[in-house]
């Protein structure tokens, strides 16, 4: 495990790069859901920079990944919480990273189980490439191709700043 | 109800330019799923375009699709066939007209009800925009945007030949 030499971007400076990609395609009824851990970070990002009326709602996934099975339950599971009527309404839903697409797709149909929105865009800072189901991000920032073994990942630290990690798993 | 005078491709040349585009990406495991009823013909005919190992699959999505209960059940609901194992495979999925994403959605929750498949790549002759969900073609030899009340539908005549149609629902 070594740190890779890749430039990380300023994850601050990308959150309100894609609040200004969003901003021109706000609509009234516009609510973001943020996916747990990363996507909620950038979703409360997003929220203090855009004019949403609502606070976003979090999706975890961990009970709807297809690989459920083989990765086995994560010990901190969060529960989703969706403060709004999901029925008809325009959502975002948010990310840190598009990779596979199986997180998309397993919160697609997490947020399904709620209603069924009027339309679902999706936005992430990174898209690493890699994909595995015809999914494409609406608003990304930043496109990149990263092996296999090398894991991009979203931190918070104490004072809430949000910052890239990469690590290879060679 | 009106014809559109938007002009119309030769569907049969869109086939074989779909199987060239596609030509380079076939694995060993590949496998084709047509979506009833225009995807299916167009993977009859990459089946017999590309060498591919296996029949296609079949889906349908009569009950799958999330506006079910707005729609009705179609009276001539066609079984889905996949006479091939789903599980670790790399499949294509084949639609005519790629729109809103919904389809394509109901489609993969269908397919991973046979098995975890390894990658779903999605290829359709015409992407016309209009996108409710996060879905994208992977393959893809017509690009337009059509408004709402148009409807770009594939047909197949007596002789298996296949043509666009266009419908103006003013």
């Amino acid at each position: 495990m070594s740190t890779s030499p890749l430039h990380l971007p300023d994850a601050e400076a990308q959150c309100r790069a894609l609040a200004e990609q969003i901003r021109p395609h706000l609509t009234p009824d516009t609510a973001l859901v943020g996916i747990y851990s990363g996507g909620a970070w950038i979703a409360e990002r997003l929220t203090q920079l855009l004019p949403l009326p609502e606070e976003a709602g979090l999706i975890d996934i961990s009970f709807y990944r297809d690989d459920f099975a083989e990765k086995g339950l994560h010990p901190q599971v969060r529960p989703t919480h969706i403060p709004f009527e999901v029925e008809g309404r325009k959502l975002i839903l948010v990310d840190d990273v598009l990779y596979t697409g199986r997180t998309t797709r397993a919160a697609l149909n997490e947020l399904f189980d709620y209603g069924r929105p009027a339309a679902v865009e999706l936005a992430v800072l990174a898209d690493r490439g890699g994909r595995e189901l015809p999914m494409a991000p609406t608003y990304c920032v930043w496109h990149l191709e990263l092996p296999r073994q090398t894991c991009l990942t979203l931190k918070r630290d104490d004072a809430g700043r949000l910052s890239w990690s990469v690590e290879d798993h060679a």
